[in-house]
């Protein structure tokens, strides 16, 4: 029985997992505690809770997955998205109050690790996951291993910069393929063709989806595009790394013909030659209100395997 | 002792090496042989003759750089630079010759093994060797293993699309940043920029280099851009892999204060934030006439490494 906990900007989920599957879960706040120490005893009563609640007497490990997570350090390093500014050592903050050990990674490589270990990813020893959100993250899967780079946070796919000098990201570059393929990325695109911007009254990209399926040439033109930049930044994550499958995870990708299609005919277009063909691009098989806690599941494993 | 050979389009160099030192070398043809086989003949002979030389009475190993090398298969697939254009088996083709086992691998990636294992990427487990010439080639080292990917060449940091629509690359795809940063990429960068191309009347990017060093602008803008560009390219593989240092070869990288202060400092801007100032780049360790054999005998080494 392994304790996942993923660290959302707003929220934060808390699940048992056993054997690839979230036994039970719980959401809690995550702002409005009175600093660290106190979310950490909050995250700590809820495992605690939901042991109770499953009639578990312990848990083996505890696996974390949040923004900005070193996974190495076992700190989340001056998250922007996070209440706290400074260092928060997560994992030894939860190991002692658990007295069990835990694994902090970043999000992104939580999600590929989860796939691999349980969703479409199995038996892929090299892999790339996406997830498409407000940003974009990315795992990466080398030689049947999770990329960590020397600073324990690789695979940021997202911050690849894809046009030189282009839109201003939240990380201060310009150009990264978070600012173009994200919610943010599409909503934007959107702006900048439509004349009439009442279809962005409502948040997300469903709007855009909606209106795309009504025959909106501005809606329509904003998938193309982002298909276009889309299957460049993957074409590119391919070129480095190799992967034989692209794992996509995020309400987008769910927009069946209006990405996926076109995207997997554009990726093979964009693939350096000796990869086309040799490539798929594939959806979670993940369930969404599942797939983090799978991944900071997926990552407590890595302390059996490392 | 291990027989390092490395294939060029015009030129192939054979050496025996020992403890990551060339003890002997020789060049033959790469062309105007009547087939693979009569290739493969001479390449083995060549061996052969270096072992009498040197007193030597066997190989224990080969090793083999090329392009389009598929480490997995030992094949060569379709090198559009090489004279066979079927693919090659030269693994099997020199172990049946030689009577000792050969491992064939892409050459930009035999050349980031003998950085890692002889030369200026000693120590380091997450590493990326770029090698600028005609073309970029590259090789990245994650978690101390060559990246080899599922076609057993990946680390093509050349074929990455820095500009979407750009120009045209010998891979028939655009933009990709060999097309910008490559002694091919500099000459078309400063044809575009000047008014007067008799700099360009030599080969090579000497000729620019000296123009830079008069004060000629378009030379010294041509190395402006290449420096932007580069920086990008090689921040982009940073977001993938998380390397600690970069590994610079070719000759591009030795014009000093036109090319590597500039991209020293431009690099680390273009860096995400989680990286700056902890990776470095720094130029190769091997010499030039080595390097190539001193990485197809590094390819050798992983043979008893997995």
């Amino acid at each position: 029985m392994i304790a996942g906990i993923d660290i959302g900007g707003t929220t934060s989920k808390i699940g048992l997992v056993q054997e690839g599957r979230v036994l039970r879960q719980v959401r809690i706040s995550t702002t409005g505690h009175a600093d660290d120490h106190a979310f950490a005893d909050a995250l700590a009563q809820a495992v605690r809770q939901l042991c109770i609640q499953e009639g578990s007497p312990a848990i083996e490990a505890v696996g974390i997955g949040a923004p900005n997570a070193n996974q190495f350090t076992g700190i989340i390093e001056m998250a922007p998205n996070l209440p706290w500014k400074h260092d928060v050592p997560l994992a030894r903050m939860m190991q002692d109050r658990l007295g069990a050990p835990a694994v902090l990674g970043n999000d992104a490589n939580a999600a590929a690790l989860g796939e691999w270990r349980y969703g479409a990813g199995q038996g892929f020893d090299d892999l790339l996951v996406v997830t498409i959100g407000t940003g974009v993250g990315s795992g990466f899967i080398v030689n049947g291993q999770l990329v960590l780079g020397s600073a324990g946070n690789a695979g940021e796919l997202g911050h690849m910069t894809i046009v030189v000098d282009g839109r201003l990201c939240t990380c201060g570059r310009k150009g990264c393929l978070e600012t173009y393929v994200s919610i943010r990325g599409m909503r934007q695109t959107y702006a900048e063709l439509a004349d009439d911007l009442d279809v962005l009254k409502e948040e997300g990209v469903k709007c855009i989806a909606d209106a795309a399926h009504r025959g909106d040439q501005a809606a329509l033109r904003t998938f193309e595009e982002t298909v276009r930049w889309l299957a460049i930044g993957l074409a590119n994550a391919v070129a480095v790394t190799g992967p034989r499958r692209v794992v996509l995870f995020g309400g987008i990708v769910r927009s069946g013909e209006l990405l996926l299609a076109p995207l997997k005919r554009a990726f093979q277009v964009a693939l350096l030659n000796i990869y086309q063909g040799r490539v798929d691009i594939t959806v979670s098989a993940l369930a969404d209100d599942d797939a983090a806690l799978l991944g900071a599941a997926a990552l407590a494993t890595t302390l059996t395997r490392t």
